[in-house]
């Protein structure tokens, strides 16, 4: 009844997955844990009452474990999961599965060869309220055939050792996944736009980005990713299609007057914006390890955002018009 | 084809009359003024090429006047809409039509017994885009049988001659109006609710003020008049009905977002929020003269409104409920 | 670590609450039910793993239980709460605390003699977002010194029995602890206006009713409660202040353009509108428990809200402006 | 004192202004008109008053005539505002300035041989109140450098007769001509992509398109055009900036709130939703001449916004970013 969970990283979003897991999550209990910085492992894995593994795949392999969330840094993702496939033992990996096409499509195998789904990457927006509505009013005809999407993810700010080809494989990633979730439809080709950049930007970095990709249906999907936008954490998308559009809200609880404004509140960071999303991801996905069953965005989805990720790289890399071609999709998957 | 227009009053509302009279109505040309501040009413006549007569009978005899204008005082409104009505003229009472109910069902009866209308009452709402919108969602039923109206109406600041009576007869009285044409309904009771004063009001100032008005139909019509809300001007109005509701939006034509907030701006004063509807009004006051036809809100309308703002302010003075009862309406306002 | 918790009463309410504490909430679980309808309570109580009792009683006096939720019909609410304090175990207690203030006060008294507090009385909108950002608007001088609220509440129908008291002791019970928390001040007198009905109402229903409150100081609170206003859930609150104004948002997550109109979705229902607010409520109560401390609602608030609700229902019913006295606030509750 | 206008082509948009010169604007009036269509022609002209011209340089060169609109076919637009510039009356030419470069280049020469404005092209959007304030915002700094703008225009339908091309020269020529007014830039080349087309479009055409242009300084502006958007009229525009964006909003004066969803209406034309910025347009052109000064949208204006969308042309049909390169600025338009 109480799925046991090890989670190996405990930067900022493992240490935030490990809290959700250990207090907010009926049904789940973390049982070991794991980090190479062995100090912090040890202190969290006290305050949850689990045990701090030296490895990780001592975590895996741990017989009180019963699935795996995957956190540490994303070129050690495609190990794990792996690990977790060979260990029969389902996870859920962050973004990305893994850093490079080819790790991908070797999880994928595996995962094929093991014949059915362990694997969950954590893309959680498909978990939002408000991308659910739009995802909804997609299929149920309300806007009619959809032609186009403009997305808009800002940040406040980054760290001064976020760089430019991160834009793509850390956050525009998060677009790409909602895409082909929404549209149904795969990203076949990516262009990537780059304006003057901020001031507000550190001096290495390209930022604002604008990235135009492709789906093999022909609808176009641009996104405006802006890591400095100084203003808060906005995330936007409209999807316009034959008949209407439908786009997501300010999503603010109040609305203040005074001093000649009426102002609503824009989220802060990615935690105030996508708090409920993650709760919501994980209570499914501990509900389904419950029951045998995965359900949540798949390896394939994993590979798909990684082919369509790199491929951005290279556009903004060389300024050209870089065309993605996935494998044939495994039954698996279908 | 050019109507003369003689303006009877040079003070704000007069000279921003005047100014539109002058310059930015086709078809109509300022033709005569007067003032009790003589030498005001000489200089503005001049700017526009009028007339400047030292009585303001001389503006309404004046041959070479059409049409008059009265923005004089509330309690020399009478007098002058009497003398228009003498004369045959028609003319443009800014409100009150009177400032008491005797004044003006005399004006009510002088009309009624000329036999046509030529009194209009300067109720500039009903030419407002938004009020027009929220009359015909009632009017095509979109909004099933009106129940309720909320009303807000509040100023930035007033001078500090603003008395508490005044509330409810220089700017309650426009909600009495709105509510009256919105409802197709004689409002026939008023209370007054008076929370704590806002410290921002003049020591002798009850403000805000909460008035609730029944309508003979059995709906309630409650305003927060409020002239010290110091953010800016804002009115609102929202008519609940037995299906869905109707309510103002914010006038806004832009959004900013900047520093966590998205914002919209609110209109500083009455010129930038109903700027659109004196123009509306003014247009199709002169084009009516011209084919000799009075249309807006008529001297019944301006009866009943002040009918009820006397109501209101002894609701004021005596904390009590206290009835509205009307005249027969005469055959000529039916 | 885990808290048990006891349920009375497994109607809508009770089952909502059940549900949540056997499958939302980490660290509780469902213990022991109880319900008249016995074999709806053994039905609930098999498919959690509780037992169903025979008798309210043995649920409170269960050792395995450690807390206990009265959702029960509200004339037995003081019954359960005082057994509740008799056997020293904390309960959160639907509203009301009691249906008459007699009651109330023998809560209040028996929790007083005590010492420490164990009531928490269900009123789950302090938990809500939304609200939460009003109050902090208000708490941080934001809008100035508050003057007054605009609530509104309507429901899109309510089933044939609710009768024309029931807006005021099930629903506006919900605005009058609203407001007092808000503004941090006591409702002193309620007056209740009634336009005319709703023809979508039951023959026999006042609906809609506007509830005036006003406060010891001097604020004033009105509160629109339609229960038939058939196209959804809308709860509004605008707190007017002398420097600004602080009000919910729709609180939709998307916007739909087509066939003319931009359009955001209105909650269907009070689960969709406070679903989060409820989660929070309870993950606070058991969190607390499990520290020994109640902190949220008390029974002074309880109290407060039926002491209010019954001089509405008098209002209502006699047309007058009722006052309302409390007695002195116990210490406990400074 | 009164402009007495002649005007070219009585099409919808000739006659659009044609109505306002004869009855929404004081100071001007129609003294003269031509249209191939002679007996259309005449009948407008004789219902306001004008002389019919059997030519249209009879119009221009009429002694009456003081002031010429042009709202003939595009191409004919040249021809008749070098008749103009020759006889040195002041011209309202409605965009296109010219359908080529080169014809546009002529008219550039000749009004700077002339030696000061006579021409003005029919850019109205500079002259709405929510453009004005997205401009405001970015002139005060409000937010920061702009790097992109995100714009948005979409029709309800099209005739049969639009042309794939005419979406880049008869729609994007505004948001062109806006994007350079705002950012204060020239726009040195466009690139154009296709989504899949609407099913609602006529066969031969492609609809929407998405036009990116870059400007001189280095930003960024996209444009998505949709002509058979089907909902209504809708146009947006947001500018990022290094601190804040700025957008147009949702011009709507009401909200109605019915069957679940809360929602504004949408601009049913470009009348409804640019009216008041054709009055103002015209306003201030009129005056102007009165006065001796032509300052609104200027010859280099309609140059630089032809040449720009002579680039998207060809990009949309070869697929290809395709540089603009302008002349150098005579000083008339420093």
């Amino acid at each position: 009844m109480v799925v046991n969970v090890g989670v190996i990283g405990t930067g900022m979003i493992g240490t935030y997955h490990i809290e959700r897991l250990a207090g907010q999550l009926a049904g789940a209990r973390v049982a070991a844990v794991f980090d190479v910085a062995v100090e912090r492992a040890r202190h969290i894995a006290d305050s949850v009452g689990a045990t701090a593994h030296a490895d990780a795949h001592d975590v895996i392999n741990d017989d009180g474990v019963d699935a795996v969330v995957v956190a540490s840094p994303g070129d050690t993702h495609a190990e794990y999961a792996l690990a977790c496939i060979k260990a029969g033992k389902p996870l859920m990996s962050e973004k990305p599965l893994a850093t490079t096409v080819e790790d991908c499509l070797t999880v994928l195998e595996a995962e094929a060869g093991h014949g059915r789904r362990l694997v969950q990457v954590g893309f959680m927006r498909r978990y939002d309220a408000g991308y659910g509505q739009v995802k909804a009013a997609i299929d149920d005809g309300s806007i009619g055939v959809p032609l186009m999407a403009h997305c808009v993810h800002r940040n406040a700010t980054v760290p001064e050792q976020f760089t430019s080809d991160m834009l793509q494989t850390d956050s525009v990633i998060h677009e790409i996944d909602t895409a082909r979730w929404l549209l149904g439809d795969e990203l076949v080709a990516a262009t990537v736009l780059t304006p003057r950049s901020t001031p507000n930007a550190a001096a290495h970095l390209i930022d604002p980005q604008l990235t135009v990709m492709e789906t093999a249906g022909g609808a176009i999907v641009e996104v405006e990713m802006f890591v400095n936008a100084q203003y808060g954490y906005d995330v936007r998308c409209e999807v316009v299609g034959s008949e209407g559009t439908v786009e997501l809200a300010t999503p603010s609880a109040v609305s203040l007057t005074s001093a000649g404004r009426r102002s609503r509140p824009i989220p802060a960071d990615w935690k105030q914006r996508f708090g409920a999303a993650f709760q919501a991801e994980f209570e499914q996905w501990v509900a389904g390890i419950d029951k045998g069953r995965v359900a949540g965005p798949s390896a394939w989805d994993g590979y798909a955002a990684t082919a369509v990720a790199v491929a951005c790289v290279e556009a903004l890399q060389t300024g050209r018009r870089v065309p993605v071609s996935l494998v044939e999709r495994p039954a698996l998957y279908a």
